[in-house]
């Protein structure tokens, strides 16, 4: 077991997402052997025979006998589509849960999972509890940009509907700091999603929190409208997380009908066929731009410990992805730079 | 001057949009000239003289002799980036409010602008009233569908934040009644803007005004999540203005996105521009039906009159459009319906 001081231990939930441990444990192996994560482990927390399977297959036994690479058994897995709230009550040993438990003993310092989002939510919400002065964690993720050497986050994606002004500003207050210490911008600029429309002046909720926004330490750059989005004007969009939900998906749901509309009509003869062909690098290189989670997984913010969310589908590549990100914002201790920007901001 | 019984006049704000009189005129000609729309006419509200120069140059003698093309004079005009309260407090000759005067007098039965929304919105709801049984008017537009054969009407798409569940209901009958008459369907499918993922169970508001049209004589078909927006599976989309611009919006963003790194990429190489100038027609036919203000304009419904609001941008082709969703909504009595449907549903 590695002794740097810099260390991190990242428990990996190897049964979660639509593949299991086919895509947790050769990301979790990859992820290993890069020079630059040396100093890291990864649990693998699950059905022991199954993920014996696949590191027999990948042959990982020097990893296994350094123990930077261990498995933790659970018995129980949490179905992607079963209840949060039962996957809670009655899955105690569930490789999911079991995960968040080691993150709780400070066995690990984060955990990544591609599991339900829900019941994962509802778990890590009730083992760890949220940082002292948050309200609700909130699902927090990096968004394409039109320039790739833009990076932004985007939050709520989904966690919380009705959230109130005073959510808004702990929303903007964790999105800061994480883009801040991982994405290492010195002053990030915040941006409350809003409708600019002349006609709104937008809701109760959103004048009220920006009001509370200019009056904070952060670097508040004011209102965006949701075709601003993507432009990268500013590092981080606070909203709702009704509205960022449906932000993401509208976003989702053109993209996928615009590369549906494209593929039918390269389809269509034989001078288009050849386009096709040409441009299919391009819309390889668009999609995958435009998959938020392909980025490095969405995170559950505001808890007393570190969960990355990777998406369900993803492979090996998105999971590993995944890890490096909940590796990233535990090593740069971005829980405790929250706790420290909540009491500066509520000491003012 | 027509006597048909189903003849319409429409008032034409011909100094609205980016063009003006170069976009609204010739359209408005273009509309009168088309055999099916012979028993209609049309009022050009405006300053005289930049509207006679545009007539002169299309030769439109014989549809100002025969009364079916008119001019009335206004001498102010509101312009695009104007506040709406101010506009509506001092321009009170504006070609704008003119037009929707027209409309209450009974002088037209339907006005038509390229105007500043915000102003037309504050504007008509000032002039019109909304009507019995309907709180606030609300924007509803066609929204483009992977399936071309399809159309969906969304609303509210900005005119209302804060809406309240009753507010969502009153929306839900008004885009049943346009689609059941404009679009010519039966028992147009209602859905309401959700969000899906298991984490959230939706907004209170949501919940609440989907009880509502449970119990109403509406096809309500239940929550719809924004990436399903596109593919044709309802009728009519039901949501808060805010929700339903920020859904708009990020759309809109996306399209654009995607179609300059399109763009960009088939710039790179003499291969690529070969399947980008195959490509063209494809990415035009996308465009346009990304653009839902393309199809025939927003409206503004639920006023005692009809207020149609063509993209400010638009050119005559999308400005004729508007004009005939105008007519349309004249002559099939979408008002009279939607009075009908509010005490059906508030009867029970």
């Amino acid at each position: 077991m590695s002794s740097t001081p810099n260390a991190t231990t990242v428990a990996v939930d190897a049964m979660g997402g639509d593949f299991g441990p086919e895509v947790t444990v050769p990301a979790a192996i990859e992820f290993l052997l890069k020079p630059h994560n040396k100093d890291h482990r990864i649990i693998l927390v699950g059905l022991e025979e199954p993920i014996q399977t696949v590191l027999r297959t990948h042959g990982a036994k020097e990893l296994l006998d350094s123990k930077r690479l261990a498995i933790h058994g659970a018995s129980e897995v949490v179905a992607m589509d079963e209840s949060p709230a039962l996957a809670l009550k009655r899955k105690k040993d569930s490789s999911m849960r079991v995960a968040i438990n080691l993150v709780k003993e400070g066995v690990a310092q984060a955990a990544v999972s591609a599991g339900n989002t829900g019941a994962l939510m509802a778990t890590a919400r009730f083992v760890l509890k949220t940082i002292k002065g948050i309200d609700r964690p909130a699902i927090i993720s990096t968004m394409p940009c039109l320039d790739t050497s833009q990076t932004l986050h985007m939050l709520d994606l989904g966690a919380n509907v009705d959230s109130t002004p005073e959510m808004l500003v702990q929303f903007a207050i964790m999105g800061s700091v994480l883009t801040r210490y991982v994405d290492k911008k010195e002053s990030p600029r915040v941006a409350l999603l809003n409708v600019g429309a002349e006609e709104i002046k937008g809701s109760e909720k959103v004048k009220m929190a920006s009001q509370l926004l200019n009056e904070s330490p952060l670097n508040y750059v004011g209102y965006i409208e949701a075709d601003e989005i993507f432009n990268g004007k500013v590092d981080v969009i606070v909203c709702d997380g009704f509205e960022g939900n449906v932000a993401l998906k509208a976003s989702e749901g053109t993209a996928k009908m615009i590369m549906k509309v494209l593929k039918e009509e390269f389809k269509r003869n034989a001078l288009t066929k050849l386009a096709g062909a040409c441009a299919a690098p391009v819309f390889r290189s668009i999609q995958s731009r435009l998959d938020p989670r392909s980025h490095n997984g969405a995170s559950l913010i505001g808890l007393n410990g570190i969960v990355v969310k990777s998406h369900g589908g993803t492979d090996q590549v998105g999971f590993e992805y995944a890890i490096q990100e909940a590796r990233q914002q535990a090593s740069r201790n971005v829980i405790g730079h929250i706790s420290q920007e909540i009491e500066k901001v509520y000491s003012i």
